[in-house]
């Protein structure tokens, strides 16, 4: 069952022994349940006082991190603002504006690309304590390959190696063209953590409450107020309660599907 | 109802009018649904040869349109490959892994950054034609804020300007910090469609489907094979299909959560 004959692939092969894993949710469907939910999400800039109850916005914050994420590095993070003073700060950083200053809860979600080495380790500590055998292919992976693929060097020593190689390479097989610098496995991590992003903005829709995405706000102020470390990216700041009245600020706009869905 | 104390602040004040749209999709919510799709939500990486009927493809790429997005500019693009050469080139620039040879459906999802100039015309044209009025906050942003806070000019020449002004104004002002160049608005951009491309997984997961986001593929290939010009950036490669057996390639593995979620 294994397929080895690219070492770029990504965990081929399946894991051996107990495979009841095979049918994890493929018997559940509800295309009505998932169209009703998307179609609900709205931006929402204005909430009540009501607060969220605490296991509602844990387990919210738990279906996030479900979302699928590059070689399942995880390098993300979700700061959950309780610290007044401190939300407040980050208020006030977001332009004061309403989504912020009155939502009940503000996640601060975060990349973090270089979490990728430590965590590439714990995948494979993880794997000594599945109760079944790990393909050597993924193994192989994140022993040698996500180290290849994702090392840039301090200051990007690297990068202009790795792109001479891409390009030299490249000429006669195929080679994955990024991240070969610190930018792109930024990009990289943005775009993972971003997917958790939905996720919970979905979560929270479904457990009654809206939310706002907001990128509109002073990193350095937020990331000074939070204590973040120079690795780490704000992504997005999501706000979250109840709607007010007046909370939604318009109908939603879309512009015609022809413009962003192509056939070729 | 408009709060104007922040030019920076997105969109404030309601559209007046007609507020029909206030309660839209406040009243639904179903939790129990949301959390059994998301845990059914996983990375298939073999499908059998099973088509998706052309109406479901389409449902799914209409929700995944619906995802929140930066400023509404809608920086975003899906291509669906119905071309067989071209899902062969695609797939043979994805390391010929079994989760794009074997997909049904390939879908690959486009960030589209400077196309935030055209559609911030797009969205004063389009607030003519809505049958409320528009908040003049609204006119100003997307004639004035967001045309001032997205031009980086040609070769990002006005980047350093950029970030000089913030860093002055920044010490006695709250500023955005970002985009401020190319590669901040290839970043902001990146988000938008990652979000789109989560609400994209989900609703092939609530039609019964399968899908794996891909990241590991050569970009310069699959940009040559599709046509794609230098402004498009793919972000990821969704493939999608029925699950086959050995399509799972393992259990869901994830770190105890408080690697992830942390509260301040």
């Amino acid at each position: 069952m294994s397929d080895q004959k690219n070492v770029f692939t990504e965990m081929n092969g399946s894991f051996n022994g107990n495979d009841a894993f095979q049918k994890e949710g493929a018997d559940y469907f509800s295309p009505e349940e998932f169209s009703k939910l998307a179609n609900a999400r709205r931006s929402v800039r204005k909430f009540t006082p009501e607060k969220i109850p605490d296991n509602v916005v844990e387990a919210c914050l738990d279906l996030a991190l479900l979302a699928p994420n590059s070689s399942n590095l995880q390098t993300w993070k979700f700061y959950r603002i309780k610290n007044e003073e401190m939300k407040k700060e980050i208020s006030y950083a977001c332009f004061s504006q309403p989504a912020a200053s009155t939502a009940a809860e503000l996640i601060v979600c975060v990349a973090n690309p270089s979490s990728w080495k430590e965590h590439c380790k714990q995948m494979l500590q993880t794997f000594k304590s599945l109760p079944i055998e790990t393909p050597k292919s993924a193994l192989l992976y994140y022993k040698k390959i996500a180290p290849f693929v994702y090392t840039v060097g301090p200051l990007n020593v690297l990068t202009p190696f790795k792109w001479v190689f891409n390009n030299l390479v490249g000429i006669f097989k195929v080679v994955p063209r990024d991240p070969i610098s610190s930018f792109g496995l930024l990009v990289w991590s943005v775009k993972s953590c971003a997917l958790a992003c939905e996720n919970l903005m979905l979560a929270f829709r479904s457990y009654g409450y809206d939310t706002c995405p907001m990128e509109g706000f002073d990193a350095c102020r937020v990331k000074k107020a939070m204590k973040l470390n120079r690795n780490e990216t704000i992504v997005m700041i999501v706000g979250a309660g109840k709607r007010a009245e007046g909370g939604l600020y318009g109908p939603r706009v879309r512009f015609p599907r022809e413009q962003f869905i192509k056939t070729l």
